[in-house]
């Protein structure tokens, strides 16, 4: 029999097909994507679990001309499968191959918009909707949001824009009760309720309740109850917002999906179709550990994944947690569905009181930390440099700005192989110019243990920022703690006639560089690693400037971070602006210019100074 | 009659006073925030709507042992007059004096946490009952959240993470129907429909629609509906999220807030108190036109708040805007809660259905912003620069990833009278490192047009920074508009021995302190303004450097911005890390470092290079 896929190369030949081969292409697109992603590595999970879905909402939705936002992209490698990019998915996750998520570089037609990151895919499905409205096309929109996005900030704020009385927004809450296997939140709560029926058992026990006092309406109540039940019951929270409920619904039937998509559609009002989808289906290995199996390397698909050695960064922020848990009480762990992949899993187990999972929310995360702290403990919060970008403004205002002793425990910094959106290589650039705030950069696993250590002594707002992976240095958890001091520089390698100045794990590529150089160009280079880049060592820096030229090394952009903390050293470059190292008080603009030395005369005054001075030096 | 406000110390004195007294006691408090804030400025509508209420609250919860976190605390003026700060009051938001937010700096003990920006009370709460929790003690913390900041991200992640079967935390809403007037969001359209019973007329078009079917139940359901009413109806929303509804109540009647408070403490539940306060309530200019009675400059009591001019660079934005939208028709605005503020207003009535505002929701509107430009249309954002960092991974992921075309108009940009949390003095530190984004600074009124001409021109992602209030150069919308070019910088002033290098609106600060280094040191400077941070004119910023000092000067922290473009620039400091003014791709580790010149093999070489360079010029 003929691949039905190689055939369909759009909505359109989707919508062509009889629904008797409908079966048969949810096959072929998982088989196909069982291939690719035991070869490349990928998201297995939850795009296995999504192929009846992508099928009917190209069937229902007019597609192209209908835009489906698939929240957190990596939902929709069957939607890549069948518009046009199955070549391409051959190279998936590969320099100039196949991006994970939607990508309007590869299909602008089919992907409106990209994401990596959750909770974005109704209010962007909001703005692609008005703006059809406002030119006057008959455009569908449709966000496709998994449960646990959709308790996140970003996504709720979207929830509240929807205008019921303009909007014909249909989302999809594709429900693969993966948070609810965590019991985070009461939308996850609620949710579980709609599924299990619970919603309707609280509303009968509310009824009886009432009913004591007016017991000959129970019968009459009980009928009434059986018809209230489909109407307004399950989806009431949604209905609240204006928005129209529909389901659940099993999400990998697909004639049933047609009928409730098409529904929806119809009905020209904004609506939420509850899909209730199993992640990895088909793949048994998947179904059963569907949290294994949400991000994978290549592995075999007759043996499944391999249990993964551990080790590395996080691991060694695993153990440090539970030995800081062990010596201070008031240590807690925090975490915004990240438990696992930041190693603090451990910590869960061992200190299951003393550990938060606020679910992908960010921002709550950092003010619920900053409650922790103002309320006498001390949280360390487990973040992705990647989604700390979340939560600037709670970094400021609600830690750094309080000045509250909140350790920010900041993996997968630096370049990562999920791309663009993941890569963490902007949090020094924002962090570095907060008051109050401490940036540790640990170069490997044992110096991780030091500064968790330290930022913890300090009692301050602190970051410590470490890569995904290990450094190779390895980790020995019966090694004493060295006590680093942050601010303080520390020479690895003694050289003379350059200098290689690195921070976090970038000291290990310096140590190589240093020895090539030596071997190869018969230049010998000094290596000096910044355990912190706030305080910045600048009083080192400038006695290696005065005697070699000084590179710096980074997994970070090259703006802002340590590159620009040692420009900003190192030049007289004579900047006038305001401390970042101090908190800028309450005054009249007036006032506070005076205070800080930025009025005319207080400048004129300054650059005179120091101009004459130069003078002096260099007649 | 004695002044009983002066003999009020605390939480105590407020509870040992008989309930006769109370009213007299509201109206000093009233009395007082009338005084003080007519002579110093401050926030007038919302705290005079909130006198009874903390009154009562007080009353009933035992502060300070139990925790009062007031979100945006400027509802929270009586709340510092009871508690001890009557004097530091007289001297509300002066360098030294009284903050106008919460303060832990004023009071550890009564304060356990501060905040200006909208949103983060009831997650700073959960912390606060947590850490109680976890320590042993019988602290109560209680979220007084305004109806605005409920509809929030962080306020809706926090109150998805209330946990009902181990939180007892206390939200009080402080429903002064502020949004409510402006209709957005769905959750201000269900607490409406709850004030005005709405709700329950919805519940009865459902149920009979229903009965159509069964219509012998139709007198019974009434009975039923009656009884149910009060029961599950109004706060089902909450109910659902496992949250007791109690309300609405009457925010200015303390015997019936007192009742409703004691009820919701004693349920030992998660709560959420229904209030529903009039802002301005006792000044009646103030309860005619709440928001501009917001917040206010001093003013004359007997008269009220005068006419203000307008004029300044919100007001020319307003104009500019109405321009841009005569010309392209596919420009559209959008903004958070800031169409006053930020001069939006104007074009909101030229084009009603060309602007959209999003409420408190700064992520969202820039999700949403990217999805109009997805849709093919042109977003212009207004957003301050404080509140922008609630959106920096928006900026990049979903705007600068894309590579759309939206223009964030960053007011309010530099030093404001607001105090800490509203400084907008980090933006350049974030927006910097961004790829795709161009940052235009323009110096007045005149060059903001021209930036965001040019900035639509560009058809970019692009941010235009600017100071709150004018620039003294006055604005003139029949001049035509100049073609500036981003990344050139323009000479304001010819000089010889120094140049002082500005961007913003510093520019005329720096042309003063020319004149001054003229006429006072007799030193004469050059003056360069940055028309655009980002691209940086380097090449002119060397040719400077190479002749005379150069000094930066700008309205924000001297780290990342302005300062640490032009050091980054100007010293051969040789940065090693990722380019910031390109997306880096998907790919193996290896295979990005390789691209980008990051492997130690490429490190050594390009070192190697320059250090023979180096040696070369200097033997």
């Amino acid at each position: 029999m003929p691949e039905l896929l190689s055939s369909i190369r759009g909505g359109a030949d989707v919508r062509d097909l009889p629904a008797g081969e409908l079966p048969r292409l949810a096959g072929e697109l998982r088989a196909r994507i069982l291939q690719t992603v035991s070869r490349t590595g990928g998201h297995l999970a939850s795009s296995l679990g999504t192929v009846e879905l992508t099928i009917a909402l190209h069937r229902v939705f007019l597609t192209p001309e209908d835009k489906l936002v698939w929240d957190v992209g990596h939902q929709a490698y069957a939607h890549k499968l069948l518009t046009g990019r199955g070549e391409l998915f051959q190279k998936l996750r590969t320099m100039g191959g196949c991006a994970p998520f939607q990508s309007r570089a590869e299909s602008p037609e089919y992907d409106p918009i990209g994401g990596g990151h959750a909770g974005t895919a109704i209010s962007a499905a909001l703005g692609i909707e008005a703006a059809a409205k406002r030119q006057g096309k008959n455009t569908r929109a449709v966000a496709i949001v998994g449960d646990g996005s959709l308790a996140c900030g970003v996504s709720l704020e979207g929830l509240n824009n929807i205008d019921e009385n303009r909007s014909s927004l249909v989302i999809v809450l594709n429900d693969n009760r993966m948070s609810i296997s965590r019991n985070v939140g009461g939308l996850t709560h609620y949710l579980n309720r709609i599924i299990s029926g619970k919603g309707y058992s609280r509303f009968r026990a509310l009824a009886k309740t009432m009913l004591r006092k007016v017991p000959d309406l129970y019968h009459a109540v009980r009928r009434f109850e059986e018809s209230a039940k489909s109407v307004f019951l399950p989806g009431g929270w949604f209905e609240e917002l204006g928005i129209r409920y529909f389901g659940p619904v099993d999400g990998h039937n697909i004639p049933e999906l047609e009928r409730m998509l098409t529904a929806a559609r119809e009905s020209h009002r904004p609506t939420l179709v509850h899909v209730i989808t199993r992640k990895g289906n088909g793949y048994p290995p998947a179904e059963k550990e569907p949290e294994r199996y949400h991000g994978v390397g290549p592995f075999d698909l007759e043996r499944g994944l391999e249990n993964s050695s551990g080790g590395g960064f996080s691991a060694a922020f695993g153990e440090t947690m539970i030995h800081l848990g062990e010596k201070y009480p008031e240590i807690v762990g925090v975490t915004a569905a990240m438990a696992l992949g930041t190693g603090l899993e451990k910590f869960a187990e061992r200190f299951p009181d003393r550990f938060f999972d606020v679910g992908i929310a960010e921002e709550h995360e950092m003010v619920f930390a900053s409650g922790l702290a103002a309320g006498g403990l001390h949280p360390v919060a487990a973040i992705y440099a990647t989604f700390l970008q979340r939560a600037l403004d709670e970094v400021y205002h609600d830690i750094c700005l309080q000045n509250l002793p909140v350790v920010l425990a900041v993996d997968r910094a630096g370049v990562v192989e999920d791309g663009p959106t993941h890569h963490g290589i902007y949090d020094l650039a924002f962090l570095r110019s907060l008051p109050n705030l401490d940036i540790y950069t640990p170069a490997d696993e044992q110096e991780l243990r030091d500064a968790l250590f330290a930022a913890v002594a300090s009692k301050k707002p602190a970051a410590v920022r470490y890569p995904r992976g290990a450094s190779g240095q390895g980790f020995d958890p019966l090694l004493p703690v060295m006590p680093l001091i942050p601010g303080k520089a520390l020479i690895r390698r003694e050289g003379a006639e350059l200098a290689l100045w690195s921070c976090g794990a970038e000291l290990h590529t310096a140590l190589k560089a240093a020895e090539i150089l030596e071997k190869e160009y018969g230049i010998s280079a000094a290596v000096v690693h910044s355990f912190t880049v706030k305080p910045f060592d600048g009083k080192l820096f400038m006695e290696y400037a005065a005697r070699m030229p000084v590179f710096t090394l980074e997994d970070h952009v090259v703006t802002g971070g340590l590159g620009g903390a040692a420009a900003e050293y190192a030049v007289p470059a004579y900047c006038f602006g305001w401390p970042s190292d101090k908190v800028i008080p309450f005054g009249k603009v007036r006032e506070l210019r005076e205070k800080f030395g930025l009025t005319p005369e207080k400048i004129a005054a300054k650059a005179a100074e120091i101009v004459k001075q130069v003078n002096g030096r260099i007649p």
